[in-house]
């Protein structure tokens, strides 16, 4: 309880001075001379220690521990870790995406190309041969992109650079898209190979995929170093094990051995479901173009690199596009020799790397496992962009500001847990099967490879810089066939689901240009004039206190409040004359600074009176004029005992939320027991 | 904006004097002359009219439409509905719950006896005669509390008034349960009547059932007039048609007529599952005492009664027990004469209707008709006593205080909401069949029966008014009775569910419990003493403004509480030394009445330094003295638009909350687009 008057002082810097504190004019108590949660620099200047950082009391310590159990102790914006790669860890660290591919592109050729029939599969190579050109373009064609960015060149900042903001957000909502399908792909494709292992799980293929998903969840919101030295290992082993199981393979071929397992599908059991159209090759083709995704990360990751940073990152692209198509060429040609056809409960890499190694080899084991590593790496790489272009899009205010929030751990949470969510659900929606998600997939990354490189060929004809007149054929070639590959992509899977893709990414365009329009309004509305008169403070606002009664609690409010207006009435609303007399009797006596006013309200409503009598104050004071409600709310001991209290408090403060010039003040009364 | 100096005035009473109101001082401005949301009545003391209820602009318009159009307009309290009911319309109104029990109480015997195979059905007769013999003991017992409490005799009332609050918490948590089985016991016997007259509803019996349940919630939260007049359609049809059909299947009895449709039940079909044992006879008569369900309600709603009340009631009374007698004994009879069976799709009540009037009939679908009404009836009856039993357990404060609150149709709302709630999950969870229910219901009953009759026992022995050497003894035989059939029900159908009510009653009673020493501790906690000295205003109350920088919202804030206090400072957290300098620059030539506190943050987070910062000043200030924390809230005029502002504000609140010591100060900043 406040008692008498009482002089409030404090030092807005909490510098160690003495306060003048006491219940009389004149004692003098000396309160603290420091304290530890922060350091002084400066005029006015704070800075926190970890000490402000600490856990307080009650709710709050047990929220703090459970975050921190789970995402760690907070990093320090100084202590942000930027590894400089060198070309042999960036190859690591920016290639999962794209090398991961290989993994389960040409499975989904022959899949499209077998409803026509087993005979039908004669086209694989052709349409293998095809993307191997289009990755070779398209690689090409990123080697400009590289040195004309090298500070990053992801789609949304080249295409925003060039062809201005609409466009940029094209790019940008497909990559989103894409983004979403890459972590849904990679790890439904990692599962599948891991059921293909290991069977007895296969029941379980949706859970396993959402555990992962929750589980990189976790990790991402922890913060994941890109330690080139840890994902080194998951992809040197998948380029390993993948070249050496295509040698053998070759290898037996040459030597004429059968293969260890019998794979050889039988064609009688696929027969032909629908003619072998070109549009089924198109398909085909459309389905398999899935291997070029990811290809885009080493220009987005330029900066990462050691310097030279452009010409190193150059090196790396040319090796990455290297190795994926061989090892793309190389399993697709496998898969021909072997005439391996899909089967529900294997995967073909598998049913390949059983015929190499025979079944349940050591081989074999140690392949599909470097095939689940780098599937779960490449969906890890998701983590890290979609949430980084979303920072990117919330920094332009095309998304909410807190997507540019960093955490405690410097991630950036919230796109880390949109990201999750919306994986999540496009896994248990589409059960976990990538032959399903497929069709949704590379919609996207087209449309932003397309987007990408028509920017660079407007980049070559602004400028003219030295080497326009090779760059930009090759870009205006990479621009051309990737943008023919998305009409081909969309068109010949729309109905498969590409529709969902090609619906939301105008969708999701007309959200954030919303979503920067609303920003752009209010930062206009909001700004302060530079020439604007100094700010002048109001005496006396109105204050009005809705009172039950009179008890402790509302004696304590009338102390605070009193002390801030000479404008300050208690209003107390009552269908019961008799206690509303007893009450004012009381009041006059214990509050005589205050007057009270007694609202009768024959319907026993409170609210509605309440909200009639501010109307009333408003109309004499002014529309302008800013009116004070001060609630008294209960803060019982414990949660359970919420439901007991405060239920009018909680009604009248949604009702006045949206009352313009109405400001609430919460006055809280802690309960001892 | 507020601009210059104003001066603010206005007058609590809302009094048509001229008020000064203007920019400069002595400009003068009549605001209004009278407001219509309120007329004066004396010093200080104000009515609200209707137009205080009108609804407001925007989103408040649109909620009270949508709950007048459900609930209807509001009523005044002196506009509250008591009518006085004849005898006539006093046996429709009460009874409705105790006569409509033979619609379903003969069924239940039948269920539990036939497991011992159909020959087992020879004890319906003992049964039958027991329980109309228990239903006359009851009856009678109930005559003595009718006389002895004319203003009204729940149990909960009269055992808390004889007995203590304890065993009145017994009888109010065996009441409270008992109810909730009426709503849905009653439901799913109407249900199933109905898919017996019409079975292509069958499979959607307990959507039906849940849509019943929700249509009575809101047709109780209108307010329901317990107008005898619409009741006693359906309780004198009730009673009609069923006497009818007793009649006329007598009459085909004796006539040697055999029945119009043949119901016979094929006894092969009921292989003995259990043997024919004592406890199997008394599980059977346990069933069968849900007939006597409803029999307190005479006694609970004496006052409704033309005077004299007590004789008017008792003679109702003894109508209703009589009617009901002959109603149970009539069926009974009927189901053992024509060897009816239980069937899963058809009730025995329906098969005898058949029986007796052949099938498709209009007299069958007449009395299906009347059977469903005086259910329908009952289960209405539980949406008056039920939230009434609530109001009386609230207002001794062992309930929340919202069960007392009446709404604004005079309805307790609460209590209907909450007993919809329960009623609904009951009938989802036991899938609506009334067969699965039975084993819950009537130990309520008869344990508030016991309590009830008890409690009068010790009534008598301690007035030993005029009489009480007969009255005591009949009251302490229906207690002793009724005991005894309260440990039947219990120990027979304990493990079909019985054991439920059993867990419940004494959680409820804990809670309860708990509940009103929470009240009790926080009003002696709460309770200003008589000789508390006046309230004397805190001056210079410390005041903490969190600023994200300087802009119109801002500006404002700093301008209402720069007049409420000398202690205002003004914080700004930060992770960028160059942004905080530019803001300090620009705050000291526009707010250079308040000091300017820059915290950095080093791991970008807002809210921790921020409690630090009130920690430190709190050690300052001393613990004793409240701190206001001042929150800049957007309110963007649409709600879709909320997601992109306020998300420090609203974690900040949420952490403040629980701090004690601390107001909130919400400063919402209205945008015009």
């Amino acid at each position: 309880m406040l008692e008498g008057q009482k002089r409030v002082r404090f030092d807005p810097q909490l510098a160690g001075r003495k306060v003048e504190h006491g219940r009389l004019p004149g004692d003098t108590v000396v309160r603290i001379e420091r304290t530890g949660a922060f350091r002084r620099r400066g005029q006015n200047v704070l800075i926190a220690t970890d000490e402000a950082h600490d856990p307080r009391a009650g709710l709050d310590r047990v929220v703090t521990k459970v975050k921190r159990a789970l995402i760690g102790a907070p990093v320090a914006t100084h202590e942000a870790h930027h590894e400089r790669l060198s070309k042999v860890k960036a190859l690591a660290v920016l290639s999962s995406d794209a090398l991961s591919s290989s993994a389960y592109a040409t499975e989904q050729i022959v899949i499209v190309l077998v409803t026509a029939g087993a005979l039908a599969l004669s086209y694989t190579a052709p349409i293998a041969v095809a993307i191997t050109a289009l990755l070779l373009i398209v690689g090409v064609s990123y080697r400009q992109t590289i040195k004309a960015y090298p500070r990053g060149g992801g789609s949304y900042i080249v295409t925003k650079d060039n062809l201005g903001a609409f466009p940029a957000l094209c790019a940008g909502a497909a990559l989103m898209t894409d983004y979403v399908l890459t972590v849904a792909v990679s790890i439904s494709a990692g599962v599948e190979n891991f059921v293909s292992a290991v069977p007895a799980f296969d029941p379980f293929a949706i859970e396993i995929a959402v555990a992962v998903v929750a589980l990189m969840t976790v990790v991402n919101l922890r913060g994941v170093r890109e330690s080139g030295t840890i994902f080194a290992a998951p992809t040197y082993l998948f380029i390993g094990t993948a070249g050496l199981m295509i040698l053998v393979g070759l290898w037996r071929i040459v030597a004429g051995e059968p293969p260890a397992h019998d794979v050889t599908g039988d064609p009688s059991a696929y027969p032909a479901e629908a003619p072998l159209t070109f549009f089924l090759v198109l398909q085909a083709f459309a389905s398999g173009c899935a291997a070029l995704t990811g290809v885009e990360a080493i220009s987005d990751g330029v900066p990462a690199f050691k310097p030279p940073e452009w010409v190193n990152a150059r090196v790396t692209l040319t090796w990455m596009v290297g190795i994926l198509a061989l090892l793309f060429t190389g399993i697709s040609f496998l898969a021909i020799h072997y005439r391996v056809l899909p089967r529900p409960d294997e995967t073909i890499i598998s049913q390949l790397n059983r015929a190499v190694y025979g079944s349940d080899t050591p081989l074999y084991y140690l392949f599909q496992i470097a095939i689940m590593l780098i599937l779960a790496l490449a969906a890890n790489t998701a983590f890290s962009d979609f949430p980084r272009l979303c920072f990117f899009l919330a920094r332009d205010r095309f998304l909410p500001t807190q997507f540019s929030f960093q955490g405690d751990r410097l991630a950036f949470s919230t796109g880390i847990m949109v990201l999750g969510v919306l994986a999540g659900v496009l896994l248990v929606w589409f059960e976990a099967r990538t032959e399903a998600l497929i069709p949704l997939y590379a919609v996207g990354v087209f449309v932003s490879f397309t987007l990408s490189q028509a920017s660079m060929v407007v980049r070559w004809w602004r400028r003219r810089e030295p080497g326009w007149r090779t760059g930009m054929p090759i870009n205006a070639l990479g621009a051309l066939t990737t943008g023919i590959v998305a009409v081909v992509i969309a068109s010949t899977k729309f109905v498969h689901g590409a529709w969902i893709v090609i619906v939301l990414i105008p969708f999701i365009i007309a959200n954030m240009w919303g979503i920067n329009r609303h920003y752009r309004r209010v930062a206009t509305q909001m700004e302060l004039p530079t020439d604007a008169p100094p700010v002048v403070p109001l005496p006396d606002a109105p204050i009005i206190v809705p009172v039950p009664g009179l008890n402790r609690a509302v004696a304590r409010t009338m102390s605070i409040v009193g002390g801030m207006s000479r404008n300050v009435v208690a209003v107390h609303v009552t269908d019961s004359r008799e206690r509303a007399k007893e009450i004012r009797a009381q009041w006059e006596r214990e509050v005589p600074g205050v007057a009270l006013v007694t609202l009768e309200s024959p319907y026993r409503e409170i609210v509605d009176p309440l909200l009639a009598y501010l109307d009333a104050v408003q109309e004499q004071v002014g529309r302008e004029v800013p009116i004070v409600v001060v609630l008294s709310e209960f803060v019982p001991r414990h949660l359970y005992e919420f439901p007991l209290h405060n239920q009018t408090a909680l009604g009248l403060k949604a009702r006045l939320f949206f009352r313009p010039n109405t400001i609430v003040m919460d006055v809280p009364y802690h309960l001892d027991k």
